[in-house]
């Protein structure tokens, strides 16, 4: 009966992206990703990686989850197809350890790819053994309870953004972005031109061309009253 | 093409709850309405009111706003109707002063009943003589801008929650709570039970009777295996 | 058998400081008692008062609580005495609404003094017309479940300090100071030197004399090296 | 010998600005001469008044303090002058109280007209009795030692702006904003002309007059691509 | 004559944990001593180690500091044992550097395993190379002085959590949990079955059994009423 | 006209401290430098090292930014010299990634030695990988536009110190401290001098001569009413 952030259900089955836009888009990374879409879709930056280096693109696996409490998990678990992503916010912010080893064992047994989780996780450097990327605000020892009802597959806002199931999430060391699923392509295809065109401006920096020329900053900069002085002294006499 | 978080568009007409719903939200208050709500649609408390004592209720206006950049608002004082509620958030956070008293001047030339906005705004002392009532994260000097496209009436996320364009913004000391508005009447009318079995309760409560005994708590903590002790020693000797 | 911070108990009878001892405390108020008391015992300033100009003491019945859970605060309403002042902490940061009108009621109806929390409370109008004094760290809407146990009645760490129940909890809109029920004498005592001797320092202070002389600074200053310079110029020329 | 906040030292005599014009700016208020100022010289919105409605300016009496450790508050008030506001910044942070009633009592005997502090306050009943003006981060009963040496009248950083002895300081309810002395006249006269100003845009605003047709904006907004559609449906077809 | 957190003293011998216990719990971890002691014990989890992948495990020297002040770490050192670790707790919060390389160099001198501190430390590349191990709350170049008493081995409260001298202090990559000396073998018993227990988990979350069969967790979702939905569709119309 | 941080500025010409000089203070590192200058320069310590192990010395080239708006970096690289290093603060608090591999590239052609910024950075991995040194308060894949005016070589206040430009500014993993040019050979040799009496010490503290002889603390100990106690209970009675 009540529409926003329903409690206590789970969707079984949800809308992917297609497995090749969801590659193109991994290969990119999230800076580029989000460049490419204009830049919206990304997370707050207290979402941090455990493990460094890794680069991950998937579908999410939506999570709802109380404070202190990861029975939820458990049903995601279930719901979550090989390739998936989990992404995992909490009804009220909440730094306990959701998820460690032992979560970390089952999900890699069903062919999970990563977690993205606006809480804390643990046992870190099995995580590490494990090779099983993880991205969070903090690592905590405190465990959690199985009590009370979140939800699955649904909409939900995970450090600041709105993810709906089935959605790219894009993650690198530098961060995570969030693609719409019918998206995938269009985004995919952005990235792509911006990376070629990326690779011409590297070489034109790397021989010593400067943003502003690259760029054709130097009017803008006119325009809007930018002065240049030749010293401190003339900045100070000038006024 | 990106659909997420469209920058540089407004729509000008969005769906509003019927108007006697909306009054009867205001009515209950934003507690209230969140639990009938089944504990959903609240804004991070961080928000809080610059006026004290107000109580307001009325269709959302969403903003999209750059750090630094108060253009949308302008954009989003046209498009409001009377009765309306701009909600304003920030595409990375922010504490300028977006808003202060010759925006709340047109704020109540235009009918507008409130602001809510995830950043700063400043004049509040000519906000309480004006009788605006405005939320926010803090109070600035420092003004803003107006170099760079946001968004009026697409879906945010403001202080950790969705909010769409037309939903049912409630406003009071307490905080701030998102109703959609297709849900407008069941809310209120889960509302009103609430309100209805609280009076009840109430009563009971200052006859005396503990909550233990009026939620018949006792069974559940015996269950859970909650243990009490006469005395410190006793609890000490146990173990 | 688990020693610290027990789970899952509460002790019914604690020892209190004697009522006169606490009146006293009271009517010194938190930053004198704290002075006294040789500046220990004081909780984070992030505890702030929800209604302003009151100054309470009484004994603390402590309360543990879960994240977003107040159940255990139904147990605490029961083995409070008159004149007791609830005093509560969250096993992990959380930020929810744990008390409102209806608990307010029980705690008047019980003789309950006031209620300190290192979490949020809710329905403030009510809790300021009622003028039942809360001190909390924020105010929210979000209300909690009542499904994972706590204690009551055992020490506790409330906002950084450590309380034991039967503490003497003195608050005011300055914040909160502990004092140990068996010196409660003690630093009455040294509360009431205190106050006289600040009686003579402030009229001396009203009548012009600088701390510097009051205090007898001057030597300190210049032994640890104290320097005066006429002007900035006399000062960078020194260097 | 070493240039850099010089710890250890107190400079006598400063420059102030003509009390003409920090009478002018005073009237102002923070936002407005802030404005004039072309939006530099504004502290963090983290500190906050004690007493509300308050607008004061006046030369500021610098101190770099220790944390816990106010002795440098008492050399202060020797070299304040009436009129003079003091404004205090840590070597670190730190909220403790490090001014209160006697404080307050020997800065009124001085004519010291308020203080800026980047660190706690207490006895701030005391301080609204008293009506002396205080804008603080904090709140605190800890009171603070006088053991290691810090300056008064050298350059600080205070809440991220530099403040050098005798800059004006106006403070109120919005916030705090510092000008150069030498600064005063000119920022005086602007802040008069924005003001003119802002009474033909008040007027404007209150018969209805939109900031897109006042600021004319319609032809920025159109040139920087904003699209206005008529429904939501639209503009998911228009994608 | 004061009680709680005395100023001004250390305490010579303190009871430890049987050495052999100490051994077994620091073998476990953090997380395991912390599930196994029922979720008590941990500090918070913004103290963080500086060197990656250490597990240590010794009894407590607690150190109560002054902010911006390291004195009492010397006197730690005198009274600390070979297998000790020092934790220090400030008397507010500070993030200034209280530890480096040559409080480094005596540490290691004297035997003592490690360091916990609610504060910042420094030389962290030094620390790396002499591979002594420290967990902090940052890092921090500036330094301390010796002027203000603090004391050592008293009851502390380091980063939310109660300490006393001799409690078993386990850190390691995830946090640092607390032990009391008295429960050190019953909570290594049962961080033993803990670890056995898991590691029948272990093996079966490998050969793909889902949390929701090994925990038995179905009937208690559908009897708190969790429910499954096919499609999002399914959901939308079943409100 | 108006002096406090000049928007839309740029100084071409900085007066540098001799090469000579910055090269010996890199080689001290930030926190002796920190010691040598008597505890001041120090950047607050949330800018940390996106590299590790990294240690720089340069001429500081200021850069006062916009909030999401990285067009004055593009100004500096080209004011910039071969050996400086480009400090940036922001006008408000910001997280955006104003910098990544192309704006490194370009740095690197330049010369640039390093960049230490008080918001967000990206393209960590490539950062890394092109060893490029960078300190900032974020990693954000969120980027900036080009549209607001800040300025280039002005005095800027960057994580709460001040930078003039030309200041030697030195950056390890232990954090950031700035030397004013002039003060480059006094501040290189007080490091020095402390540096070769740090060898003593260090020494010593590794022969176990503990710091309270070797500093001679005792006799300070005991004049501010330092006590031992054998035991808790000992200290317990002589209250």
């Amino acid at each position: 009966m009540i529409r926003k952030q329903h409690l206590g259900v789970a969707v079984k089955n949800i809308d992917r992206a297609p497995q090749e836009e969801i590659n193109r888009l991994e290969k990119f990374g999230a800076a580029t990703v989000h460049e490419a879409q204009k830049r919206v879709g990304e997370l707050h930056p207290e979402l941090r990686p455990i493990l460094k280096g890794k680069r991950i693109a998937g579908s999410a696996i939506t999570v709802l989850l109380q404070p202190g409490d990861n029975w939820m998990l458990h049903v995601a678990m279930e719901l979550a197809q090989p390739g998936d992503i989990i992404i995992a916010a909490c009804t009220t912010p909440n730094t306990d350890g959701f998820f460690g080893d032992l979560l970390a064992t089952s999900a890699i047994a069903q062919g999970i790819k990563g977690l993205v989780i606006d809480a804390g996780v643990r046992d870190t450097k099995d995580l590490e053994e494990m090779d099983f990327p993880v991205w969070s605000k903090a690592v905590s020892i405190r465990g959690t309870v199985k009590n009370t009802l979140g939800s699955v597959n649904i909409p939900i806002v995970c450090a600041g953004q709105i993810v709906n199931p089935g959605d790219v999430v894009v993650a690198d060391d530098d961060g995570i972005c969030i693609i719409a699923s019918e998206d995938a392509k269009t985004v995919a295809d952005a990235a792509q031109k911006r990376e070629d065109y990326e690779g011409e401006k590297r070489e034109q920096f790397e021989n010593g061309v400067l943003g502003l020329d690259l760029y054709k900053m130097r009017p803008g900069l006119e325009k809007a009253g930018f002065t240049y002085f030749e010293t401190q002294k003339d900045l100070e006499e000038a006024k």
